[in-house]
């Protein structure tokens, strides 16, 4: 029997209440890879709990509260007792992170906050860990999901801002007072984050610069189409002229740039520096599951010697046979009756086609081309083997898998 | 003056030489943020330096010789001698992981090998940290640039397979003798590593099947952009029937898959699972420099704690007034004379238009949008208070960003 580790949760709302519920299902993995289990050890909320007996009872705490206080006395006072904290609270880091990162490090804790900046999207691991030591010049982030959720339906359907909030409410992606996200500010406060992180210099809320999206129009969007322009709430934090510029705004961006293909709820984020060029990272945005998933990656972390490879928990065996789609070429006699012939061939594997393409091509030949459905690949290579034995087939068939449309936007 | 950590080098080749210089021109900032500063203590090539000298002056050995001996019995050796290993060998913990990561855990040291899978694309420790006790249930992954640059130019150019060889090799994208790359046997080596830290189950370079991109044909592509479909060199790894599978084949992408739009040497791979739905990390595949950014970051991660936010090292100003092109969108009278003063009242600002589109709407009006280039946001919007100004503009000018060009593919 495993060892416990104590959690000590701090909030039981969207967020908390998830992050309770994946820590319970992944206990058993975690004891396995870390060697300790992992136990809530108690529970705050406004009526129930006691802040300094959940403090006395656990070896971390995780700060789900929100906002400035209490937040920031609890988080305070779990460093100053030498207790870990994870918190996805960016309001607090990003308004008082001096004092919290210097009292870490006095005290010689981690604070890890990954869940505050970009739902399951490990952007402040990759700044604070694989680019520690790179010259950052400049992020680029979708880092609100509710906003970028509204303009992707503002773009997709024509719709207007309202109807798509209205819509974003509908589905659980925007609040009922959504001021903080459409506003621009929840995306100013992880930007300050970022920025801080990148190019280790102080940076508040208050110094972002940020605008929201309450006023794009559907006519805006109309006339950027004709522009081939896709728009998006981008947060921007970047050096210029010795110093630094971070801010918030609705921007077009061109087709090419690695962000305007990111739709929908999801965030992003990119990072560009000299010996990288640029890395991009992306992912699904806030949402209560989302960020308990990156909680409890900080919380395994803290768990776990750095760089360790546990031990394998499992021999799992390797399949060799698997369901492919495939594209299938072939040089076939042009003669009525053959595509019906190839189409019985396939399907006796069961194999079936999904498109066709037939052209003519000199000599009384027809280039055969087809997408088919997925099946096992033994089976599809069967049917290759056969048609290959026909008379009407020139050539070797040619087969490329394809893969499977459910990854299909 | 800080205290030294000393780096020991195994290999001065493509990637050692990039590395050494890196951690010079890095040296000062490293020492910033971990309060000590790294140097190399010993290099090792076939001509120079005795590794049992180097091992002595080492707090950690850089290995970057390549294949398997003697580069596997100086990790061994390193880890045994208490040293934290940085390895970027694909090859090697492809096929004797299992041994390396268990004299890892015996001798308590740090064995990392970010650099190993996919140039500077973070996913090692995405996958051993973030994700360290999600349910993985399928990678894909395109995870060797010069096939994925290969692939890139016949789609582009309608170029031949050799063609396209020709020019990876004539740009360095491709070595002299490329049969490791384009046979897909890197690419397995690599998912392999992969498999294995997503599963935890014992995965080896033999048990990867792999096919290589040397019988595409041009024709295979055009027939495919029929289909409206991408081919790319696919790694997968992924949970079936109980089992995994783990493969290595060129595939055709639909449009809307997140690796579709990877192009170049890029390298990207996706990572699903229930909890986080999917994330995506892309960015430069293997090269010198990337790899040696990879490896440093894998060198700073082993010389700081874990999770701690180094103190600022510097108060840059926060810049308000930056360059940012716009789109701009106002309602003007439908008469001859317009556009031209107001193409006259930007150009005062300093601001020129990039592209223009005019539309006749009720009433004698015409609704004009435009795209300007960069200026200076002070400067625009100086303009955009005087065009409102005038008589026949009507209503309030709509100004948005738009992200400069520069991105663009
Ligand atoms: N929701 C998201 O998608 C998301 C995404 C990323 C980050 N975050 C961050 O995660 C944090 C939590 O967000 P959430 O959406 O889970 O908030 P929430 O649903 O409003 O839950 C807040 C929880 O904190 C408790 N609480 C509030 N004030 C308290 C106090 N004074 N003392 C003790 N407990 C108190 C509440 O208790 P009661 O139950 O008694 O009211 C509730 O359980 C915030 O920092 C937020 O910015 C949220
Ligand atoms: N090149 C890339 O873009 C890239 C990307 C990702 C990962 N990697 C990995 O990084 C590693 C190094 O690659 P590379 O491209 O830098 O290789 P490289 O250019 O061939 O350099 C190899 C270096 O190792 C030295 N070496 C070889 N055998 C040795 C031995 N028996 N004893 C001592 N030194 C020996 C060589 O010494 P001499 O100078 O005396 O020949 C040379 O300095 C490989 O594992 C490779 O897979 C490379």
């Amino acid at each position: 029997m495993a060892e416990t580790y104590r959690v000590g949760l701090l909030g039981h709302g969207t967020v908390g209440a998830a992050f309770e519920q994946l820590l319970s299902e992944r206990a058993e993995q975690i004891a396995h890879v870390t060697g300790v289990r992992p136990e809530v050890s108690g529970v705050l909320t406004r009526s129930r709990g006691d802040f300094d007996a959940i403090l006395a009872d656990s070896d971390l705490i995780v700060e789900l509260i929100g906002g400035i206080e209490p937040a920031r006395d609890y988080v305070l006072r779990a460093m100053r007792a030498g207790k870990h904290v994870v918190s996805a609270n960016k309001l607090l880091l990003a308004s008082h992170g001096e004092e919290l990162w210097s009292t870490a490090r006095e005290h010689n804790v981690q604070l890890r906050f990954e869940g505050a900046v970009a739902g399951v999207v490990p952007v402040i691991r990759v700044l604070q860990e694989s680019l520690a030591a790179a010259h950052v010049d400049r992020i680029h982030g979708i880092v609100n999901g509710t906003t970028n959720f509204i303009l992707t339906e503002m773009a997709r359907g024509g719709t207007s801002y309202e109807a798509a909030l209205a819509r974003a409410q509908e589905l659980g992606y925007a609040e009922a007072d959504p001021a903080g996200d459409v506003s621009g500010e929840d995306a100013a406060a992880k930007m300050a984050i970022l920025a801080r992180l990148a190019f280790s210099t102080p940076v508040t809320l208050d110094q972002v610069i940020y605008e929201g999206i309450e006023h794009i129009t559907g006519e805006d969007m109309a006339y950027a189409r004709d522009f081939g322009l896709a728009l998006k709430l981008i947060g921007t934090a970047e050096r210029v002229n010795g110093g630094i510029s971070v801010r918030v705004h609705p921007a077009f961006l061109y087709p090419g740039h690695p962000l305007a293909s990111v739709n929908g709820s999801f965030n992003a984020v990119t990072v560009e520096s000299d010996a990288i060029t640029e890395i991009t990272l992306s992912g699904p945005g806030a949402g209560g599951p989302q960020t308990a998933s990156a909680v409890l990656g900080d919380v395994i972390s803290a768990m776990i010697p750095p760089a360790s490879t546990p031990e394998t928990t499992q021999s799992l065996p390797v399949v060799a046979d698997v369901k492919s789609a495939f594209y299938l070429a072939m040089e076939v006699d042009d003669e009525p009756g053959v595509l019906a012939q190839v189409a019985e061939i396939l399907g006796m594997q069961g194999a079936s086609i999904k498109s066709v393409v037939q052209r003519g091509i000199p000599a009384g030949r027809a280039r055969l081309v087809m997408v088919i459905h997925p099946l096992l690949e033994s089976r599809f290579y069967g049917a290759v083997q056969l048609l290959a034995r026909m008379p009407f087939v020139h050539a070797e068939p040619r087969a490329i898998r394809v893969l499977d449309e459910e990854f299909t936007d």
